[in-house]
């Protein structure tokens, strides 16, 4: 078996993993379902590979350009104090990474989603958002398309 | 002033931020002293840019050409469990990658280290490791200068 067949136990190879945003050949973005952080989006190469540098040259550029381009849309569309990326993997060792839009109001901030909540907020982090997740997803979608 | 000019209040452009192992042209690697995770660089880019995405392409694939040689170092000397890899940049938003080598049996693992602790090491975390900090930095050193 290559080291990049799908793996019976890996949920990443069994799931979407989230609202499936876009696929790709070689990867696809997913939005999680996080109420903190409504504008957090994964992108998960398709092939079980557990580390950036699995790839080959080229898939690495492909795939940092993919994560850009999420980034480029959260930038533009939402204004966040800050974009967090992230390839962690400890877990669920299969290539993928983490792309959030971050503000000063939100739960964390300026702790990584992994650490400390600092506040709760009065209503949904979702409702803050100048435009709908489901437009959010359609902005992505049609900036990877492009690609 | 350029929005990339040195930013007197940013930490990140008034020192290196850790042990200076490599300093390219446009970025450099350091060592952050970190006693739970001995294994922890820092690619910091040069110029006072927030983003990933305020880099141009030909700046995205250089930076993460090195980030993923800092990786395959990481890789071969150790043997880590995990390789961890993210740009935050909440507190200094100035760009840097954080790339660490995460063992099975470290404080934190699985968690991400900026998660909870989870066990406490009856011996400093440096001392398990296969070869010293300043092995681990030269051979750092030897793998960027052939990039």
């Amino acid at each position: 078996m290559s080291a990049n067949a799908p793996s019976p136990d890996c949920p990443l190879c069994r799931e979407a993993g989230g609202i499936l945003v876009f696929q790709a050949a070689s990867w696809r973005l997913i939005r999680a379902e996080d109420a903190n952080f409504p504008a957090f989006y994964r992108l998960i190469w398709q092939d079980h590979v557990a580390e950036f540098s699995d790839l080959g040259a080229g898939q690495r550029q492909a795939c940092m350009e993919a994560v850009c381009a999420v980034e480029q849309v959260l930038r533009e569309a939402l204004r966040p104090t800050k974009v967090n990326v992230a390839s962690l993997g400890n877990v669920v060792p299969h290539l993928h990474w983490h792309v959030i839009a971050r503000f000063d109001w939100d739960s964390h901030f300026p702790n990584p989603v992994w650490g400390a909540s600092l506040r709760e907020l009065p209503e949904p982090a979702e409702r803050r958002l100048p435009l709908s997740l489901q437009a959010l997803d359609q902005r992505m979608s049609q900036r990877l398309q492009a690609l």
